[in-house]
């Protein structure tokens, strides 16, 4: 079969990006407990372009340790082929399935306390930019027969942007400020508007991605760069924002989230920032005074089955800006590095 | 002015319903920590109905003994007299109100807790059935210029269909069933919706409100009289609803609310009862077995600044689906009675 | 090995009690994602009780067409044999541990969701009144090496006893009422206590039961037959209770706990009940009126790594009144339909 | 009557404390909804000495524009004489009472919204430090008859400790390490206990706070000076900290709070800090990957209620370090700056 790697990372020296390879390996085998998806599409995400820019912050190192490296890790499929352990647990070859990239180990204190995704053992399960792949049962979540696959590979990263709507505590009457247009950031604005917010105010500094947003249900889409943006979107909500959620990766993005966030409110980071990604926060006026509430999310637990049911109510396949066939995986590769997409995915039959 | 009573409750020897009568009495003053309100629209309340028709349970005996008795709590206004305090605190005349006719001390402990709604001191300020209407300052809230009143008159039974959203935790991806499209019930559907609801239906006896519920956003709309309604609903959810509330009265409706909840699934009750109003809950299959959550709400504490802020979301006007002025009340009465409407309102002016 | 079985259930024609015996059986092997424990301590639960008196309400055909039934799920012991996976995850013979009878998919949407307790593939492993014992690796959790293993096999118990506090809400300054000071009902008054309750009023027909409640951390300890007992109660606590507790299975308890609740309290059922455990429950004045919640516990999720933790802040070894070997199983027996004993315990070794 | 006032703050120039004199003043009179106390006892805040040492960072300028100021807010009393709507409330003469410096205004949204600490009217009723001062009635919360007046004082500090543990979620199981054994410090060791922490380990430079700490229930007291002492703290709780709390108002501790939080942990921040409070988070490791939760707190809302019902199961009365009657304020003051005792508190009486 084939699939992509990562073969490197951007060189910095030669200012070089990293390259993907699309090679021949064999089709895996599932173990006993395993189930092998078929692989429909599979999305780059964000932190996929943190790898191949080289914008790594902290990961660098880990990530050049590990080339080259199988990736994909947001896929939807069909069942291929079912170990014994999973058959009898109601897998069946031809079932439509997601896959969560994350394996939890289920015997460590976290994964007991519900907390799995800090588990102790927890394994990446990459390798979702391939023809086939294979999950542990645990990993593989059935869709209804009439779901429709496209969208289905939106659903791992929308389990991110419901671990940072729940974590942003999204409800009724909230104003909400999204920095970022991107597949995380424009699934957040539906997810706001889902949990009643007052006011939704995105940024974005592609024109066409700020549209996106307005039309799946944005108020209002500012362009960071503009003068005068902040005091623009605090006109808009008639005050600080309750929640604002920073996913663009930008230090300057991240202060002005710290900026718009109203006394009480919930400021929430779920991007990687580069080399040095210090927030100063003002003990004084920002914790003291301002009681706001900063925390961050890198994944949550327990949300496929949400995610799953939710899925229905909300546009995903317009956050896929751009579909690229496998064997013209350089054409994605651009359009992933241009930024100008919400979302880039490959189709892999 | 012009202000509507109460004269009598339904006389069960004779099957007379209860009497409204429009008299002649002195425009109120308000004292210094008061507000004046130029009422422009009041509602008739699901409970006015039980009043009306006697069928009041546990509160019959009290409320024979207040007759005549002013009543009215649903409305909205124009501030007409401002008292010397309210002034301070910013409110003048002119502006667009309405009111909370709950009055809180803030005394007691349980104010003090962030529980107003079990004030010890509790006043409910009757009499929104007037042109004219006195209020404390801490029961007036302030209207944005561009509010319509008509809708407005709604925020007050927007503030108890809050409280029962959040008692059921409605919350992304939950199955809703609602018992009764009456005015709150309609509410209901638009924050089911609103909160990220997978399935919404509703349960009436009378076909428009079933319609109305549907374009307000339920999935499915049924008639509870309906051989095989209970497993027609549990089949369209895919299983027992998360969340089911009742708001009908009706003690079949709350046997079948019991039925359709799922394991760990929870029920609200927040309808007036007649004078059986015993629930028999089984304790093993419903509590220890399915770990059903039963609870009922009267209304909630801290809601009307939420209301406001949600209100512009939803569509609160298709929900009065009749309105009267005061000199046609017996228009508006005979509405009420024929249960055809979701709401019934007088146009105060 | 040897291990003890249910052999019959209460005849009610002849009101013979049900009978156990001791039997020998093979040793059973671990599979590779097994762990064998050689069981140190084993007690019985409340619901054994309810098994042998034949008491059980709507279970009882099922019991019945299963005896002669392996039993034994509260029990502690040393690792003994370890299969290949569960190696793996660092379990090693000689290893202290207690096991979850619960066997849960870790597939089906209730795990997935941090609900295994409502598991749909879920299993009860039943048999730790046995020498030997062998259990998934994800059900055993290890203990300190300087845990006394008696008090442990109290953690089972004791994660039932922290779901219910969780769902009763248990909090600073909450007044706590608590029906029965059985095993869970002595760790309740211990974990109310701990969660910073006001009052803590016990309800026992046993006086030697009362006076462990109070040497336990309880303020109150009543008898409920006493005249005026409710009354004497909510004097106590200067009014009703903000959490009421039900864990005797009679149903005048359960109907107490209702009228002991106050306006926004939470009641909480963990019983068993008889063949007709209906509880009425007044809509208008519990639910709309006094607005209290009202629910049940058969077991909770993800609560044995907190047990663990909590568990050296409590005494539990003084709610194991009886200790008997393995081959005075009969006394143990005895000591258990007497009634008289918050915990009646087997030691295996 | 007397009244202390704060007259000047540090002049930095000449390195010169600030200064507080007693004066004499006309005893206040209640206006209609007001309450005269009689006060017994008043306790220095830890702002207060921030005030009088000229570390008040972004408050420097605020504070010396109100010189000579009134101060004390943390007072116990009796009732001396009733306003008449107070007296309609129940408020009596001779009722022994604490009041809530922070007066609310109940009309603005945050008040209405259960947030009365961010009301938009907020005024804070200094003044404590005097032989009689008043109240409005929302302000003063009664004691039971055989409260004892000293700890009472102790009852606003108390307020904010519950905000704290609230905002750092303590409940079972959870490990507690709290920088500054002060007197809010050592209600939150109490608090930390009272929730069923795990462990609690407490950082204090002075030895004899330590040694309270440990009597009030600190598993672990340190000196954060001593070389090692975070690998320490850790190794004590078998890894980082759930919960971790700064009230020393030391950069440095809290750089060291941040260190010693676990992944998913809470880290709040309820001191002032001098001129240049910026804490640097690093959003790759704190937020994105530990999902670390940090917030603060100034004061919470509608918690003087829980406060006194829980503040019998409290030792407060230790907390109080050094006692000194009115004419001798200057030893107290003495004391206040010595920073070696929990509390200093004036007897008024």
């Amino acid at each position: 079969m084939k699939q992509l790697f990562i073969k490197s990372v951007r060189d910095s020296d030669t200012n070089t990006m990293g390259k993907i390879t699309l090679e021949n390996v064999p089709i895996p085998e599932p173990e006993e407990d395993e189930i092998r998806i078929k692989v429909a599409y599979s999305s780059f995400c964000g932190s996929d372009v943190h790898t191949l820019t080289g914008d790594l912050g902290e990961f660098e190192e880990g990530t050049k340790s590990r080339l080259p490296m199988p990736f994909g890790h947001e896929l939807s499929g069909v069942i291929d082929k079912v170990g014994r352990k999973a058959l009898e647990l109601g897998y069946k070859k031809g079932d439509k399935v997601v896959a969560n990239y994350a394996k939890y180990c289920y015997s460590c204190d976290m994964c007991r306390s519900g907390k799995e995704n800090f588990c102790s053992n927890l394994k990446f399960c990459m390798g979702g930019m391939a023809q086939y792949a294979c999950y542990h049962v645990t990993q593989v979540h059935k869709l209804p027969a009439d779901y429709d696959l496209l969208s289905a590979c939106m659903i791992e990263p929308l389990t991110i942007a419901l671990a940072v709507a729940e974590e942003a505590e999204f409800s009724f009457g909230k104003s909400v400020a999204i920095m970022g247009a991107g597949g995380i950031g424009l699934m957040l604005v539906q997810l706001a508007r889902m949990s009643g917010a007052s006011v939704v105010t995105v940024f974005d500094l592609i024109k066409e991605k700020q549209e996106l947003a307005l039309e799946l249900g944005a108020d209002y889409a500012l362009d960071s760069r503009d003068e005068g943006v902040i005091e623009k979107a605090i006109e808009y909500a008639s005050g600080k924002y309750d929640c604002v959620i920073e996913g663009t990766g930008s230090m300057s993005a991240a202060k002005m989230a710290l900026d718009m966030l109203t006394r009480d409110g919930r400021g929430v980071y779920y991007a990687m920032y580069g080399s040095s990604p210090i927030l100063g926060v003002n003990l004084h006026k920002d914790f003291y005074w301002d009681q706001k509430h900063l925390s961050g999310v890198i994944m949550g637990a327990g949300l496929f089955p949400k995610a799953l049911k939710i899925a229905r109510r909300m546009d995903l396949k317009s956050i896929v800006q751009s579909v690229h066939p496998l064997e013209e995986h350089e054409k994605a590769y651009a359009d992933l590095l241009s930024k100008q997409f919400a979302r880039v995915v490959i189709k892999m039959y």
